[in-house]
This record gives C-alpha cells, sequence and structure tokens, in this order.
C-alpha cells in the first residue's frame, strides 16, 4: 500500500470528467431562516440527493471506471455494511460486472435490501473487522475480484473530491467548507479539491465525539485509530486510512467533535426545516454550528450533506420515548 | 361573494411579479429510477421547499401584498388548522401587520407553535365548521381585521397559480400536470396558468377517496359539499369554493381518487428515493400514479409538492406498528 497519495488538481478534473455521466450533479440548497437566525450565508452541497443516496457513489465510479479491463472480468469487491456497499454494486452494474460485498450478519435489513437491489452479491460474516477481513480475503481468493476500499483508496479519494470541486464551481469565494469525517475520503478528497480549486477556503471537519479518532489523530499528530466507537452516525465509525491520514493533516484547517444529542437535533433541524432526508453522519457539520463550535457568523460557508439514507422505521428522535 | 373570478393572464404575471421578492422559485428535482421504473419524464415542483413549508405562501403572500393600506391597518384574519395559518401569519409579518387566526382545539401543537413563531395572535375555538366560522367573525368584528380566505379568494388563487407558472417555464412541452385537490386554490390557479402559459398541458388532479368531493362535485357536475372526511392528507379536507369549483370543471381534464394506503405508500416512497420531505397531500398525486390511476408512460408530467410541513413525532407508517 503506497503512503503517499498522488492526486493532483488534473487526477479530481479526470475523475470529474470520468463520472459525470453517471452520477448527478447536486443542488446547492440554502435558507433564508438559517442564514438568518445564524448571520451567515451557509451553502449545503446535497449529496444525499446523490445516486445510491450518498457521495460515495462518486468514489465508487471513479475507481470501477478507472480499473483496466482484465481487473474488471472477475467483479469488484468490499466489505461494508454502509454507503460504500450500495455504492460499489451500483458502480458495477454501470460496467456490467459482478460486485461481491461482504457484510456483517447485524447490518440493516435496509441496507441488506439496497445492495441486492442494485445487483451486489453479499455474503454475510461476523460483526467484528477481523471476520470482515478474513471473508473478504476468502471472497476475492474464490472470485478473482479487484478489491475496492471504501476510502484509502486514490481513485476513491479523487472521486469524492469531486463533490467539493462542484460546490466550489457553483458557490465562489467561500469562507469555510465543513465536512464530515470517518475513514477520511471525503474529507481528504474535499480538502485536496478546495487546495486546489479554491485556495484561500478552510476546511474544516466535524466528527462525532464518540468516534473522535480523527480528532485525535489530527490533534496529536500521531494516528490513532477507531475502537469500536458508539455512535448513531454509523458513517463516521470508522479508522482514519493510511493515504487519507497524511492528507488530512496537510490540507484540513481543524477538526471539532460533537455530542450524541447534538447530532440527533442538528438532524431534526434539517429535516424540519430543510426539508431533506439526511443520515445522522450529515448532520455532524450542522451539530458544530448549532454547538458553536464552528463559528460561522459573518462567512460565506459551505457544508457538505453527505448522504440520506435512513431507516425510516427506526428514526433516532423516536428511541427512547 | 361573487360567483365567476377574473383571472387572466396577467392578473397571475402580476402576482408572480408581486410576490416573487418574498417567495422562493422552488426547484424542479427528477429521478433517473422514477423515470426508468415509470417509462416516463416526472418533473417535481417542490413546494415544500417553499416559505412556511408549502405553497400557501404563495397566495397568502399575493393577497397581503395586494390589499390596500387601509384594509391593512387593522391586520388580516382567518381560520384555518393548516399551511394557510402559518402562510398568512408569515405574510403580515412581510407587511408589518397583524395576523389574527382561529383555530380548532384539536390542532396539531407543532402547527400551532410555527403560527406563533411567525406571529400569527391565535384564538382556539371548538373543531367544527361553525365554531371557526362565528369566532373568525367576532375576531373580525373586535379587531377590524381584513379576511383573508384560505382558497376561495381571486388574490389566493392567482398567487398559487404562480407554482405552475414557474413549472411550464422551467419544463417545457409538459404532457400532464398533477395536483392534489382540496379547497382548489392550488388545482384552480394551477389549471389557469396551464391554460393560459401552456396550453397543449391536460391538468389531472388526485384527491383521497375518503375525501372525495371534489371528485364527485367534477364528475356530477354538481356540487358536493366535503362531509366530515376522515384522510391523513389533512390539507384535502375542505370543500371546493365558489370561485375554484367553476375553474375546475372549464379547465382541469380529469380528477381521480386514491385509498389512504396508497397516500402512506406514496409518501414512504419520495421519502426514501427522492429523500425529500413531503406531507401526505403531497403524495396524493403520486399514489394515483403508483396506482396507475393515471397513466404517465412516454409523456412528459410535472407535478406539483404542495408542501413538507409533518410532524416527525407521528409518521404514518409508525402508527399501527
Amino acid at each position: 500500500m503506497k503512503i503517499v497519495a498522488n492526486i493532483q488538481p488534473e487526477t479530481i478534473r479526470a475523475a470529474a470528467d470520468r463520472i459525470s455521466p453517471y452520477i448527478r450533479r447536486t443542488p446547492v440548497l440554502t435558507s433564508h431562516m438559517i442564514n438568518s437566525l445564524y448571520g451567515t450565508e451557509l451553502f449545503l452541497k446535497c449529496e444525499n440527493f446523490q445516486k445510491v443516496g450518498a457521495f460515495k457513489a462518486r468514489g465508487a465510479t471513479n475507481a470501477v471506471l478507472s480499473l483496466e479491463k482484465n481487473l474488471l472480468v472477475n467483479g469488484v469487491a468490499t466489505h461494508s455494511s454502509g454507503n460504500h456497499a450500495q455504492a460499489l454494486s451500483w458502480a458495477a452494474s454501470l460496467v456490467n460486472t459482478q460486485a461481491y460485498i461482504v457484510m456483517p450478519t447485524n447490518s440493516s435489513k435496509i441496507k441488506v435490501n439496497a445492495v441486492k437491489e442494485y445487483g451486489g452479491l453479499i455474503t454475510f460474516c461476523k460483526p467484528t473487522l477481523e471476520s470482515r477481513e478474513t471473508t473478504l480475503a476468502e471472497i476475492i481468493q474464490q472470485t478473482g475480484a479487484t478489491e475496492i476500499h471504501p476510502y484509502n483508496d486514490e481513485r476513491i479519494i479523487a472521486g469524492q473530491a469531486t463533490a467539493a470541486l462542484e460546490l466550489v464551481e457553483d458557490v465562489q469565494n467561500l469562507d469555510i467548507v465543513i465536512a464530515p469525517v470517518g475513514g477520511g475520503g471525503l474529507l481528504s478528497g474535499t480538502s485536496l479539491a478546495v487546495h486546489y480549486f479554491s485556495p484561500s477556503t478552510k476546511v474544516i471537519a466535524a466528527e462525532p465525539e464518540q468516534a473522535n479518532d480523527a480528532f485525535l489523530s489530527f490533534s496529536g499528530k500521531r494516528f490513532v485509530p477507531s475502537r469500536n466507537p458508539n455512535t448513531i452516525a454509523d458513517g463516521l465509525r470508522t479508522s482514519l486510512g493510511s493515504l487519507t491520514y497524511p492528507i488530512i493533516l496537510q490540507h484540513v484547517h481543524s477538526i471539532v467533535t460533537v455530542s450524541e444529542s447534538s447530532i440527533v437535533n442538528a438532524m431534526r433541524f434539517l429535516w424540519e426545516r430543510m426539508k431533506i432526508i439526511i443520515e445522522p453522519s450529515s448532520a455532524v457539520p450542522f451539530a458544530a454550528i448549532m454547538d458553536g463550535k464552528i463559528e460561522i457568523a459573518g462567512k460565506r460557508t459551505g457544508l457538505i450533506i453527505s448522504g440520506g439514507n435512513v431507516d425510516l422505521d427506526d428514526l433516532p428522535w423516536l428511541k427512547h420515548e
């Protein structure tokens, strides 16, 4: 595995050109009410409206379309309980190859069904990282499929970077761009795109307090892995990767953390006021704004809404009533 | 009360010009997945993203801005348990006058709070039409406020017509436009706008089976009032008005009805697939598509999503579990 990613401006432009026939150029929404409340100009880049309901479609599509044909013949494979599983299944179908998805047995039914719907072939495993990795290794040995990692892959990072590229193309002179951070695919891509295409803009990341490995790794400048984090923001439970971490160290201005209750409050606030369905991970940056952890008054602020895949039978504000 | 409304193309254009500084030009969303599924091109005019979360902001703003100053001095008044109450409260605040809202005691807490938040002064009454009307009459006598009816008013109809005007401006050559029907303010306005600005386009309305007074009035060509309808589509429980009914008879192609379960299914489908929050009334047209009551294959179809004000603690698919 390479330690230093080589993602240049032209790498991101090429990814954008490659995936543009397949993905959506998602809208940027604004709210007069929120702008008044915070004395700001806030621009939400709505990747919840993206194909498969999350920015993950960008990276997966870029990865699959970048593979040489001989690497596609036997399919692609990953382990994921979340949006990458859906995204890779969907992206594989675009090029008529098979996606093999290793999912833990405790994956939500809605995500299992979505992977099947997009044509992914699921192998269930125990809900441990070890079981996920060994099962994936077996599947790859059996099928000859090519592994597509959810975030520690240059093609994935370059693909995810295209969301921020579109944002800074559509909204000039942003002071800040805020993104959530889990494995760091979105954040590293965002920070590179902003660095190259809107260099005066700061990138700030937001993370759940209960999954604060990126915060610790960033502030201590020493990699800290994620250890069984317990957060509702299910997209943000993973550790940073060897490729994403150095990019984040170099190009991100700061990382802040928010509580679980703040995440739920922010999610509900955006549902009620913006009338958009966003998943808990997507609410983390706005939670940081609501809690005053990121000061946006007087600033033009971009915010990446990462996805909208939520189990509508299991909404967080209805859980403990 | 006049029996025949006089709403010309220039009336609608003037309404659009009058309200445009205050309301949102809402986006038109599409879904590749839905288009594939139905072999159609479907365009959703998303008034759930409108100010106050519903198209009602258009009519209320047009009505308030059209009033002569002496009629504004003592405020404006209405009885409403729904989106018109919020819309009129908000519109009154734009011109610094008071909105007096008569609401039944069984109104949802969330709607009561929204009216208060927009500055409306609430008088509660018994949950009967008689009590609503007598209480409103008393309020008007006490305050000298000007009544703004939720739909049986030319200024309201012309205001609601601007949503369809924007839709046919943004999407050319539509074969059909579908809207829900309750009191008929949105439907009459939509049918006039389409008649004037896209005359080859048919307007079709959808209504809950359990509140089918518009269907009966339309098909029998004899006015049938709504009698205590029991539908989840709370915006569509009212009877047609003396102004809206003749316009609908003249300019609407057909009215179809859908079951309660179809409304809930359609609402959930659009939440899951489009990631937008829409209220039950807004799901009625798409329910008609899902049930095959409106054939859209091979047709360019516009659909007006009327609003997105939903109590997130009380979602219909969670009620009977």
